[in-house]
């Protein structure tokens, strides 16, 4: 583990927009040591008046859907063309590789891994959901802080971690493939109408038409929905990591969003209420972390649970047990 | 308040079938006092093995779609037809009505209220949604043991409560009118995802075609979504409470998915988890209402939450700060 700043060093760092001090700072915000989440703080204490001022987007969708080549398409038109900083960070707490991600070792961004303009971050590795949605987002206000106009969260869209990316963004963008069928069996159940916008990928090399029939068919599915409450109607697009088609317009259809909802106040409000969440939902997991590691709660836990899953004890006379202890 | 009977008392009332002991035990449940709900716990793990045995429906739709007539209708078919002793119980967190529910004074269902094989319980009324959920779940158990072997859970499809009977139930049905769009506005986003079946209600008096029309839409639509954990395809329906068109399908189809569920063994296997889902959601609730009430938290939380709100404090820096009060 490298050596410890102090946290005026790492705030003064990111705020230059020092990319090495930004690594190392999420390194430190990745940490469980006790020590360094109060130093975390201390930086993000620091830093945290120079947050707030990107567009937050987390994007989702099945493997095979062409995650990362749409990232990096669309990456490089921000970069490129938008003139923006753009920093991805990943949320991937199934993942076991050793240091690994779904982003793996960049090797499937090269060209946006290689971009001055560009931050890629991984998802830590071998940590429990809650660990990993907290570092990241502690990681997106750190980028934030060193100037990225634009953060990508990125998730595989077949765990649990789509709820809390969603309750982290301000937009969420679902990746699907055309020939909706088996392919959306992947897809768990909510993702969907978490969606902002929803783009088919892969709309090229003589599957256009199909694309864009699938176009068609979810947004008459998606008129059936209910409206969200941003009064925002989501929208689906086709678009070609390859041939480029399409990709542009996903970012008119977020910039699009981000202008209707700051206009109403929803985009602000929205972000208020997404850090009272963080509160509460933080000392939610202190005090079960707390009580679930007391050691005469771990011993009468695991028979009362076999109990209570056989239905001979009721969960709240159980629970009222366990919290007498 | 009545006077309290014992703990066996109660049970064997129940037990018994007699349904002035189940109501008053169903009051105890509802008892917001320390000391009954103990006993309520007591009677519960009393009664808890002849527990089990119903088929449980939860029912949600927005007012107006007709749902009191519609399970005035097929809980008629079932206790007169079917032959089944039916309980209907009501979660409506929001009710302001003095000892009010959704179901009001019954006289929405005056047939079935007067029904011997019928068991009508309104909502208690000027409670949080985690004490009602919390009183209608070990209701639901109280109604089995009493020899009841079809449970309706009503909810009114607009708040929060729809989450929490999903987590009780073995089947979710929703209703719906013809005529997708304004109507839909009520509905809160993720509800239709819960859906087993789907109920197209006042198919009657001219507006059959149009329900037939909004059955095959959302039929469409539900063949994009994905498919439920339970391997089940959802269903949608047309059906009249005035005719009584339609309503012995509904009941098929409730049939349909229980013999498959129960082959498949996810029947069992999912109220297994629900058991164990409670466990920890009575213990988080008890850990926060402990910690929430603490003098030095409530004295701090209020600034810490502004803090939070306008982005000076990290949300989790606040949270340690409580935490370590």
């Amino acid at each position: 583990m490298l050596k410890r700043l102090s946290a005026d060093q790492y705030a003064d760092g990111i705020l230059a927009g020092n990319r090495v001090v930004l690594s190392q700072t999420i390194t430190l915000a990745e940490s469980t040591l006790a020590s360094d989440q109060a130093l975390t703080q201390q930086v993000l204490d620091r830093v945290l008046p120079h947050a707030g001022q990107s567009v937050r987007v987390g994007i989702t969708g099945v493997p095979g859907v062409g995650k990362s080549t749409f990232i990096e398409a669309l990456g490089l038109f921000l970069v490129n063309e938008q003139h923006k900083r753009l920093a991805v960070l990943a949320v991937d707490p199934t993942s076991q590789r050793s240091g690994g991600s779904i982003l793996g070792d960049k090797t499937r961004m090269t060209q946006l891994a290689a971009h001055p303009q560009a931050y890629i971050r991984p998802s830590p590795a071998g940590r429990s959901l809650g660990g990993v949605t907290r570092s990241t987002r502690e990681a997106l206000l750190l980028c934030e802080a060193a100037g990225y106009d634009v953060i990508f969260v990125e998730t595989v869209g077949v765990g649990q971690s789509e709820t809390a990316v969603h309750g982290m963004v301000d937009f969420f963008l679902l990746l699907m493939l055309a020939g909706a069928g088996d392919e959306l069996q992947g897809i768990k159940k909510g993702i969907m109408e978490m969606a902002d916008a929803i783009s088919i990928t892969k709309a090229d090399g003589g599957n256009e038409l199909a694309a864009r029939r699938a176009r068609r068919e979810y947004q008459n599915a998606l008129h059936l929905f209910p409206a969200t409450d941003s009064g925002w109607q989501p929208v689906v697009t086709t678009s070609s990591a390859v041939s480029g088609a399409g990709v542009p317009q996903v970012w008119e259809v977020i910039q699009n969003y981000t202008q209707q909802t700051q206009a109403s106040g929803y985009f602000q409000r929205r972000r208020q209420q997404q850090n009272l969440h963080w509160l509460h939902e933080a000392i939610r997991h202190g005090l079960e972390e707390r009580f679930y590691a007391r050691p005469e709660v771990q011993v009468q836990l695991a028979s009362l649970r076999q109990q209570v899953i056989s239905g001979q004890k009721s969960a709240f006379g159980a629970a009222g047990e366990l919290l007498g202890l």
